[in-house]
């Protein structure tokens, strides 16, 4: 078994390195808030005193972060992880940041020859801890095959997207879609709610017809078609609107980056933005449906 | 065999009357152009003087019109065809029109007790040649049974939406979020193009994941992705742009009068409207492709 | 004197009428309301019994109606006060209504060879209670001059917008750029605090630079800096934000009958009408700021 | 007279250098082109073989360059101008850059005890020509004292807005503002035109009521109003649609930064991308008139 090296045990982090314990790795942690190494130290992990403590002598290491900054800060610079790894050990980002910081991320690390993967994913931590994350992996095709047994420990679907970058834009791109289309289902179903519409009817109608999206069809916004969804949980997440926000705020970077029009992506992001200003940024991206039903 | 009246005589009405003709039916019907009408004669059709000429003694009588007001001028006030009506016929309204001129039609309906249904439909030029049009009905069930022989000759799915105007209310939910979701694809395809991704790989993806949607799956309008979509034959309709946003206009209304929110939906709208200002509006809906890709 | 027609009582009414009664004219009134007749009776005006009866012998016969359904009711068809009007009489309809429906009324009364102004009032019901309104006019230019003593008793600026319907029009633009304006200035104002400017400060700054605008200078939406705009009362309106909706949707109706473009006319429809939908439709317009502050 | 530093010499710099020295200063120049300095030797300047070299001994250093990033480079650092000053120095940053960048400059300079002033102007190449910008600057009263006698030579007014951020705060808010106002007064204008409202006569009235803004009463994108606006130049900037876009962006990211909501400034930003990506954005601003006409 291999020793991996895991920075960043927040909501994803936690629950990825428990399955990679479970299947008998050797796992050396590292987080800034030192509770958080203390969480999973009695499942196994070994703390560390830094990153690049953490990182030396591991053959992967994973970051699981919140930001770009975050994570340019722990692998760049003399304090920088990328200092520490050796020339066979592979580095896999899994946060969710900026086109432009993993651009420079693979920039520096090719530099430095070093192996790196950007490997968003999706799933929310009900992903994470069931390992059924779907994994968007961008990097060299021979990094993504070496990864790949590590990666299907912590998800159900792995699929790689093309070179470093395409893991981070093939994420953003899709959750680009999903946030307009979820308001999309919204203002269909409150819509068609208001014009007398039976709800269970019209979805029976517009998911065998033109209208159907996974966010229908899959996470139904109005309570009473997917049992599942979270609007039936009183809206409880699944994937936090403020999370939400933040992709389409990474899609609207890199739109500017690549001077690519988003014009729906600008507006959704506005109208997340509104709904969250209003105290809603923790409950789950489908309760934006309150929103667009006119109640506070 | 019944005789049937048919009103409106357009792409869409000459093809259904065709398929009801072919099926043995006596079809009586009427245009404002009198060539609409000779183009018909020679298949079986007996033209008519007017509309009530047209309506008297049909059993079925259907309207093909384009706007609200053509439908309420064709049904009611002295020249209208609802003084004409047997009380054992059954009037199918089967133009996209606002869910107000619905309603008042269905309730002048009742008031003479004649039977109505608001039966609109989608499918296209194509869908209605092929007889596979998809049918939403409004009104009563006992009418819808009555009609569902005579509308399977002329679509492939015909779908009970309950009770008077929401066949018209599902068509035009139904269409919002399908307006709204073909522009959120065309900005995802377009923006990963941008960043790089092959857009076979992004589809392929996306497609999987979160961010499906029927504009994608079955209408994809980056091309080279779905062979039959309009996007590989040089976006030819298929379902023009300026039909979409005269749906989405539908849809504005029917939120204006109900207070319902949609304001992705009139973004939408906005950005078909610029799209069709600049003289593409025979075009199919999904090059608006075009346009977010920032080709003139 | 002359012998005046009013009808229509409202808030905007009442007020027009008593100043009417003030300089001496004979007025007669009607309003589906009885109690709106009993208020003036006691001012000296003479109730009707119905529009017909108000305006027959009247040479000044105004409308101060709601929506343009009204209107075209008031005047049209066989209870119609048109069938009324002698060939001298003067029709004045100063409702804010649907360019459509004031084409519709400038037509019927040309074929009759009534003389009609249309004549929509800005100012609110303080300016109708100090007789201070804006009033745009459109109709023939000897219409106008016939009318403007009359007018001048209602309004202090009486302004010649054009031939029929010009006058509509002209206030249906201008509340179009006041409309999305009073939001611009609620969105600086609102990040400018957010980044730490004093907003005085700022004020002072963007009302002498490019920013300057009608709804920062007399109407500040942020408090403390105009001392008699709402924004300084509590928001009392002034002009309440379900008025500026109404004038919206006017706005986005005749874009589409004559296919004019407005995006962001559009889009600040709906964002009114996402502030209206949480309870605050009475508040004056510029309490959206309140909204885009992020508060309930 | 004192020996000035000017760090960036393009459409803005080389004008603003002129001035200084028309007024007698030693100006010493730095710019990454070469020519950029030659062009300038003629008239006086001193050209400089590096930033630090153009800002050794200099009392006042000014910044003019095109995005934060550039700034952030030229001024920290092992190479930056910042080890460089002297403790009586005062560096003033006169690009229009991100909010944050600014506040991590004021940062560092306060650490190292230097003088920091941020000072962006608005005017546009005809404003630095003539000297005629406004300048909005942010810092401590005494430094800004200091400046002024230097301001007062590039522009016309100059305005203290608060401490350290304010200047780049007060520009990108009241850039906001005009972004969206522009818009308006476009949609106002085209809309009226459709109605058959004559232009002069529509900006006769709207000027003199609550629509009025700067756009339209001192910079009219209607041609035939205001003989100097770049409507009546064939739209010749002026200011480019690009560089209005520019501080857009600057908003939103302030806005993200601060969590401030900006909807209409969104929906302001993609219509001017939208135009811009058709080729548009060198020309002025007030050009996006052509595309709400929908023209090509």
């Amino acid at each position: 078994m291999t020793t991996i090296c895991f920075i960043g045990l927040g909501h994803m982090g936690n629950p990825m390195v428990r399955n990679l314990l479970k299947a008998g790795h050797t796992v050396k942690v590292f987080d800034v808030v030192p509770e958080a190494m203390q969480a999973l130290k009695s499942e196994g992990a070994i703390p560390a005193t830094s990153p690049q403590d953490a990182a030396k002598e591991a053959s992967l290491i994973f970051t699981m972060l919140q930001t770009g900054e975050q994570v340019l800060k722990t692998c760049l610079g003399e304090q920088g992880i990328f200092t520490q790894l050796a020339s066979s050990a592979l580095y896999i980002d899994s946060s969710s940041i900026e086109i432009k910081a993993t651009q420079q991320l693979h920039q520096e690390a090719k530099q430095r020859k070093l192996g790196m993967l950007d490997a968003p994913v999706s799933g929310g931590v009900a992903g994470a801890e069931a390992a059924t994350l779907t994994i968007m992996v961008g990097g060299e095709e021979k990094d993504f095959e070496q990864a790949k047994p590590t990666l299907e420990l912590l998800g159900k679907k792995i699929v790689y997207a093309g070179p470093g970058g395409n893991g981070q834009a093939a994420k953003i791109c899709n959750n680009l879609i999903l946030g307009i289309s979820m308001i999309a289902v919204c203002e269909g179903f409150s819509l068609a709610e208001k014009l007398g519409l039976d709800l269970k009817k019209f979805f029976e109608i517009s998911s065998n017809a033109s209208g159907q999206c996974w966010s229908m069809t899959h996470y139904c916004p109005a309570p009473g078609i997917i049992d599942k969804a979270p609007s039936n949980q009183a809206y409880q997440p699944g994937f936090m609107a403020k999370m939400m926000l933040k992709d389409l705020r990474l899609a609207q970077h890199a739109a500017e980056q690549t001077q690519a029009l988003i014009p729906l992506g600008a507006e959704a992001a506005e109208l997340y933005s509104l709904f969250i200003s209003q105290g809603n940024g923790e409950l789950d991206f489908s309760a934006i449906m309150k929103f667009i039903k006119g109640l506070k």
